[in-house]
């Protein structure tokens, strides 16, 4: 592993990201330790490589996500990136153009890293498959957002020191979050356990297939007990329409995180949510702002993990 | 009051520009002074300093407004920043997320300036409350549009020397209109005098708030007598349909300006124009693109206004 | 003719870029040397001239082309450009203005080059004539699209060398294509004839007066035989609809390029597209992918050629 010129690990044993599930302990470690140093710069207004200058970042959403993008973009306008926007509304795919020679097309004028994101699960690997770009998924259906599970861990890593052995309950709509989903395959590797809780009918169908180290709660109160940090998911409001939810509520009643219940956790448990939040559903406001709350700091590290991310799979080695 | 390598003022009294009403005069003619220098530049092609290299500037537009958008990047980029667009019809807003919440999250990924365009008034206000980055109005409903009424001050003074008892008319949508606005509350503070003109369903309910500089004609004659510069504002069509304005024919046959009416003005006074003109209606060609129309320079002068604004807000010092 | 730092011709005789036709043949090979310099530069990664670097490019989209606007501001920001963009649903022209003071606001505003898109032909020429920026046709109604002409000229170039005496069939929809009018208008002043075919709906009115190079083909056969170079155009679904053409199945039979008529051009006969394709329509998939498809080098040239003509109209002489 070489070092580079801003002393982070020097590279990956990967070209793309498609997901953190499968990425090596060791990969992951990479990217949270070049994060730290990125955020660490943030605090103290260093200089940051120009390591993107030149290299031509070209962000590909199928799916409206301005709070994705605009993170993503500022991180690379950070590392010296001009990026490239392309929505799909306005695009080819409009005018039966196949995803694959939509992508070719655009690594011919040039790409060199796509951020790609999709309603359809799987479709940033399938890019990864037709492009010598490097590839970054910003989020695939309800499969995986994987820079949103790493900031996860970061914001959790630097509260809670290493995450071996701290306990993480994760609640809401598991079944439909890619959220939920990469941090289910990136905290374990990291020695943490999760716990599941959620509405029945937004609990994984098979929570087998995602190793011992996951399990589902059979209460609320199971679910914090002695939880090192909590992790609210966003419900969105079409799951009422589509009956999987009776209603927002109810929802709150049940699952709404408010001190009483938060008190059930460890002491000082930190409150994380991917936002953007429904207050007063998945957690009321004195839960949201108090001082255990690392939302904010969520967004913050956001960036941190988008910069060492593309720094690391794309960045010039002396930028 | 120091001075930054560029020879303007170096610095204001206030952190942000939500409006023009309270700005001291000192604060105004340091703008305008430092706007002359950009100006100046522009026409010399020198060098511009890169202050704004490395601040990252957010436009929150929850308006659309192509033309003031255009002009406060074209001001971004001189200045060497690399702006993020945020449109409300994208966003998270969209999802139920408060406006606070949509703030801080987009600071916490380090935003260090927003320019921010609502429909309703006091908005840019309210986020200056809920964030440490330097927050412009770029036009917040009915209330203030301070960037355009620092153009106007700017293009008048260019040509018209000290502003001090000069007379200016304002004819048109007065109730409606943001631009009259900071208008009424720059340019007495800059010595100027405004008599106020248009129809009576779109006249200020409560002139008298704005001071003894600020009067209402009592006739288009009286709002042009001895006035040194005829500033005209633009009829928004859907005055029709709630009816507030008979006709367009109606209007441009009561308050067009023509050369004639313009001649009941003082010789060679300046007619302004925000923009986009309705030609035909509010104006005349023959009035609107003879030699004494200054409409253009007001556009070029908004990029420069909007610069200086930048630039004393959120420009590094050593830029 | 001076030389630019970069080693390409630095300036051509037209300080717009309209059309094709009409180009001289000087200026012509001028752009295509130049891109080719470009091209040649992404090939060995060497260094890019920042000649866009402080000029302000305002792509003045009309139109939506996301891959048109992508390849052009690929171009610019390889220069050093940071260009603005425009698109005409967010416009003020929907607020009832003219297209003349919406250029002329822009221009006021600083910009130094137009690229622009427009439905109606002879947009960019009428623009041309009211702004001292440089305007750059990026597609025009049905009249021209003349970077696409150049890249495609370029890649031809690249394969067959000169290309004097070469025989270049086109096919498709020739009578609403801007595509092969600036082919049509380009290539014989390269020396090269052009063979055109396609349903008798959609062949041009009046043939003869693209000049004795310029033949109506009486047959798919006829317009094949001896062809150095078969170009494709993309056939519009709106057709169907508008009565042109019955049916894209009975398109693909009668029209379509697959192997077996590939073979009546000349062995090694390129086959060009703009993009973007028809699977199964225009052409076989056997055929787009196969090693005589250029049809991603057109892409990758497109860049080129817009740099060239970027540079060679508006970049800085010590860029």
């Amino acid at each position: 592993m070489t070092k580079s010129a801003f002393g982070v690990p020097g590279s990956l044993s990967t070209r793309h990201l498609p997901g953190l599930r499968g990425l090596s302990r060791k990969d992951l470690v990479a990217i949270l330790d070049s994060a730290q140093a990125f955020r660490d710069g943030f605090d103290k207004g260093g200089a940051v490589p120009s390591s993107l200058s030149g290299v031509l970042v070209v962000n590909l959403f199928f799916e409206n996500s301005t709070r994705t993008r605009l993170s993503f973009e500022a991180a690379e306008k950070r590392l010296g990136a001009s990026p490239m926007n392309f929505s799909a509304s306005l695009s080819s795919t409009t005018k039966g153009e196949s995803l694959r020679d939509t992508v070719r097309n655009i690594q011919a004028m040039g790409a060199d890293v796509f951020v790609v994101r999709h309603s359809c699960a799987g479709t940033p690997g399938f890019i990864a498959t037709h492009t010598t770009a490097a590839v970054v998924n910003a989020g695939d259906g309800a499969c995986e957002h994987p820079t949103q599970g790493l900031l996860d861990a970061l914001t959790m890593r630097q509260r809670l020191g290493d995450l071996s052995g701290k306990r993480i309950a994760i609640i809401g709509d598991i079944r439909h979050s890619r959220v939920a989903r990469s941090n289910i395959w990136a905290l374990p590797n990291l020695g943490a356990s999760i716990r599941l809780w959620g509405p029945a009918t937004l609990l994984p169908r098979h929570p087998d297939a995602f190793g011992p180290a996951v399990t589902v709660a059979h209460s609320l109160e199971h679910a914090l007990e002695d939880a090192d940090a909590v992790m609210l998911l966003r419900i969105q409001h079409e799951r009422q329409s589509s009956g999987l939810l009776p209603s927002l509520r109810e929802y709150r009643h049940s699952f709404g995180l408010d001190e009483s219940r938060l008190a059930l956790a460890k002491p000082g448990a930190l409150v994380l949510h991917p936002g953007p939040i429904n207050r007063g559903v998945e957690v009321v406001s004195e839960v949201a702002d108090n001082d255990h709350s690392v939302i904010l700091d969520q967004v913050t590290n956001g960036v941190a993990v988008r910069m060492a991310v593309l720094h690391l799979l794309a960045g010039k080695k002396n930028g």
